[in-house]
């Protein structure tokens, strides 16, 4: 039978062949969980996300209703969320304390492959509320934590992220919304946000804000921005929902897709008075939310893998069933074939297929690093996988949402006119996966996070030991016969990209940041190409010795191998051609004068 | 002030300095052509696409209602049309004695280009009619044509293509639908038809639908295909519309974008009697719609060129006004500048230029082949451009709406957040390009064309003859000092290409198909970028000899000057890339079995 969502083998083959997630289980810290209660975690996640979520995703299209500052979701939302957290998969990765599972983040992004692929708009409500109980567990007072933590772990009650603002986006030093202090441990807020997910809702029955807003003594730009803890209903005396707060919803957005996500422009103490708590320091609100924006960033990667892997499976079974004009090789008159059969159909899917594994497999590993930072008792092994979590950030976020939309766009291609229509899903899954490359830091903004920050970190250690991965997964590949060829086109290209770096970090050291920026996203690409080879050249590692060996997985390890080979010897060859753009570096577009683009 | 839709410095630098359009006039085919009369004519496009055209894009969007077996355009599309007909636009190349304007094709690719540009949904009606007026001028018997060819070039009767069934998409050979003889000179036509533009509508007061369908005794296969002339209403003696045909409207589709054209669902003759008459010769319907198919998807292409400049323009207008965060090169705590500063915003704006200016540069060259063809009387200059012609089709459609899509994409992009809501008009024209990479034959049969059909054909003498034309510019670019680097590199990457299409024929001729359409469409990306590189040097080699003359016009030169470059040594080593896979050919994709893609 057809898979939906994800191909289950491939994620079998991720967690257990190729990162052997059940080695973790050693440590005391994921000792319960062994490889049968992976396995069953992640049945469980799919079965909900089939049968509960994936029903979801058609009728949310039709979008949510405002009507006089309130927010209704599509139905249904309500049904499954308490299925949702009746199975408790909010809290997957999160402290005991707080009614959290304590799973491995490996795990969770196996479920979360299936509930995001099944109903994105559905699962960003839990995204926002993790991220802000995420702020709250590490910002917050014992008393902050005890008031909102649990309620929000367990989805009783939601959470958002309070950021933009009309004249603030990507620059959220231009934030304007003000907090005045009360004098009793309380701040009145006043200012206007949007594009804020889930800013209202009938879904819970409280909504925690995390807000950035300044304090009115505080300094300009962004060393004075403060985070601050606001709730839509304030809370009585015994921590249940009060009096409404003045936090108004004045609309929600019109979008192109992701319509079952409400999306909320707030008014804050505009027609009374809305009051919140300071979480965390004075004017440090910003390295707060950073440190959130970073799993924030590494789930929006999450979000376009899971969705380039539904376009994939729905795009494939229908290539399987569509009929249409005979085999290529075929005599003259024969019987029409199934389009899989056509060569350009086929590259089509080998080039989804790339790039949805390969993304898997970096996601999980991006889990995986965050496991193995959380149970390693030596410090400097600690900071090692930190500090390679800071690298791949940028890369699961700007790169992955980038194929994400092209792997999407595949999948309306093989439809052909039918993908055009909103009948079959992927036309929803194109539109839908169009914000990954927008939220949470545009990928242009991800782009000169790795290129600004990332590669020169601490004299560039985090990077070469990025590199030093990568190195890692070449060796063992050449120690495999058939996959000798493969890796060395791959060490080669390694070999100019490690050069391309170098020359940038030193363009950087001489000041000539326009033209280091000109390439920061050319330069994102070819590091994405290198990571996704990376993976597929391991994924082929595991899967050659185990060819001809089982009748069951031989067609599964074959394409494996054969994944790697077409990106190595049908992609690769493009990323070095844009690598040779970036060293030849002829910086045209930092030249550029506002008159030369015409249009006036 | 801002240009919307395209920039009409560039469109009078294609037309007069680029392609010199006014030489045409000296032909007395298009003597009434002159540079006055051509500029007038542009003009008087521009105003009616600015000011009656582009207001019913927004809410074209909203679609059209179906009740009944009715569909209704939306609101304001029968005034516009009014006036659409009214200047007798639908019929500017047309010959006169059916009332054309007998207009270069040149200079009605700009007056498209704003109208396409400003609402798409709408001349998509338009498009239809010409084509299917075209069909019978070319193939009609002379009562055929006096019988409706003056209605139709007039607006006052639309035209449709009824060609697509459920089964038959890609593959026209399945077509079902029959034609039963009447022994009077008549047919009745029974079947489904689906994915129809302009299927019905409220717009006209008939509508003409070139159907193809099968004999009761014709051949199986594309062998047995007739074209059909059925009219929505039969004819009265009088020429006027009588009776319902029984074409019979079951549905509209709901669709990711172009929501302003009505894509019909048809029943012939299912509860009544529907007749027509033969077009052309019994089992010839295919070549017959071919021929029209080619300047339909040139159409396409100019389609896709006018969506991608319409984003371009808003794009450009929006990164000149947003704020947000300071100059890279300003000191610490500058004022935020407009984002057209920032490197990377640059970077895709001239990514965006450079397609745009390549595509119209290219659009426009093609309806000048057209117009040398008609006013050629050398029998063999004739053919030379009609066979050029064959060869520019497939890369007008295929390569450029590729482009295009990427192009919208980049504008919402450079919107940031905003470019995914739909209060701005970057999401509409990313939603509505989405189509022209499918109808008219999918990109996937685009690039089999050219490889398949136009690379070999003739002996490959049309394909030299192309690339005697780029090697015309690179010859006049290598007199001007300035652009001889750009065209040394240009002239590498020439060679380069002109031994991997004789590698591909070589392979062709081997029979090695599969392993030829495996790269089927990379080879096309390839000569699309080689088409672009073109365009853009010969732009170049127009302008620099301009650099320093005047002041107005300074900067207009230095961006084509500049653009070129960045083409040439941004985006041509990446194309250089691509050309390596394909002469390496290692064709995986060709080798997948159907287990491999997993899934199952």
């Amino acid at each position: 039978m057809a898979q939906l969502i994800a191909d289950r083998r491939d994620i079998d083959f991720v967690l257990h062949e190729q990162l052997n997630v059940e080695t973790l289980s050693r440590e005391e810290r994921f000792n319960e969980f062994g490889k049968k209660t992976v396995d069953l975690i992640v049945s469980e996640a799919r079965n909900l996300a089939i049968k509960e979520m994936l029903p979801l995703q058609k009728p949310s299209d039709a979008g949510c209703r405002f009507d006089n500052g309130l927010v209704k979701v599509p139905e249904g939302f309500h049904r499954v969320m308490a299925a949702y957290n009746d199975g408790e998969w909010l809290a997957m990765t999160d402290d005991p304390e707080w009614g959290g599972q304590g799973m491995p983040k490996t795990v969770a992004m196996a479920a979360n492959e299936y509930f995001y692929g099944a109903c994105n708009s559905f699962m960003l409500y839990n995204l926002l509320t993790h991220g802000a109980a995420k702020l709250v567990e590490n910002f917050g007072t014992r008393e902050q934590k005890e008031l909102h933590l649990e309620k929000m772990l367990s989805g009783k009650w939601a959470g958002t992220m309070l950021l933009t603002e009309p004249e603030a986006g990507s620059d959220l030093a231009c934030i304007t919304t003000t907090a005045r202090d009360n004098g009793d441990g309380t701040y009145s807020l006043t200012g206007n946000k949007i594009f804020i997910s889930g800013g209202e809702q009938d879904l819970t029955e409280n909504i925690v804000h995390p807000v950035l807003a300044r304090l009115e003594d505080a300094p300009p730009g962004i060393k004075g921005i403060s985070l601050f803890l606001v709730t839509k209903y304030r809370l009585k005396e015994d921590g249940t929902p009060g009096e409404f707060n003045h936090v108004v919803c004045t609309g929600i957005e019109e979008k192109m897709g992701l319509h079952g996500s409400a999306t909320c422009s707030l008014e804050l103490g505009g027609k009374g008075q809305c009051t919140g708590t300071l979480l965390g320091e004075k004017n440090k609100g910003m390295a707060a939310m950073f440190l959130m924006m970073n799993e924030a960033r590494q789930m929006v990667g999450l979000q376009g893998q899971a969705n380039a892997s539904a376009s994939y499976m729905y795009a494939l079974d229908y290539a399987r069933q569509r009929i249409q004009s005979k085999k290529l090789t075929a005599p003259a008159g024969s019987a029409p074939a199934s389009i899989i059969n056509h060569p350009d159909v086929k590259r089509q899917l080998l080039m989804m297929k790339a790039w949805v594994d390969g993304m898997r497999s970096l996601v999980y590993y991006t889990g995986l690093c965050h496991d193995r930072e959380a149970i390693a008792t030596d410090e400097a092994e600690k900071h090692s996988y930190a500090t390679l979590l800071e690298v791949l950030t940028p890369i699961v976020k700007g790169y992955i949402t980038d194929r994400a939309f092209d792997v999407c766009n595949h999948g309306v291609q093989i439809y052909g006119g039918y993908g055009f229509i909103e009948e079959f899903p992927v036309s929803q899954l194109l539109r839908d996966s169009r914000i990954f490359m927008l939220y949470e830091g545009t990928n242009g903004i991800q782009s000169m996070d790795l290129v600004g920050r990332k590669l020169g970190m601490d004299k560039g250690k985090p990077f070469i030991h990025f590199l030093a991965q990568v190195e890692k997964t070449l060796a063992a590949a050449k120690q495999v016969p058939g996959l000798i060829p493969m890796a060395e086109s791959m060490e080669r290209f390694l070999a100019g990209y490690a050069e391309v770096a170098h020359e940038i970090s030193q363009r950087a050291a001489a000041g000539k940041v326009m033209e280091v920026f000109a390439f920061s996203h050319p330069f994102l690409e070819v590091t994405g190409d290198l990571t996704m080879a990376w993976m597929l050249l391991w994924r082929a590692t595991v899967a050659y010795p185990k060819l001809g060996k089982t009748k069951k997985d031989d067609g599964f390890y074959h394409g494996q191998v054969r994944t790697a080979r077409f990106f190595i010897n049908n992609i690769l060859p493009i990323t070095t051609g844009r690598l040779n753009a970036i060293k030849q570096g002829d910086a045209v577009a930092a030249e550029m004068e506002d008159a030369w683009f015409g249009g006036k």
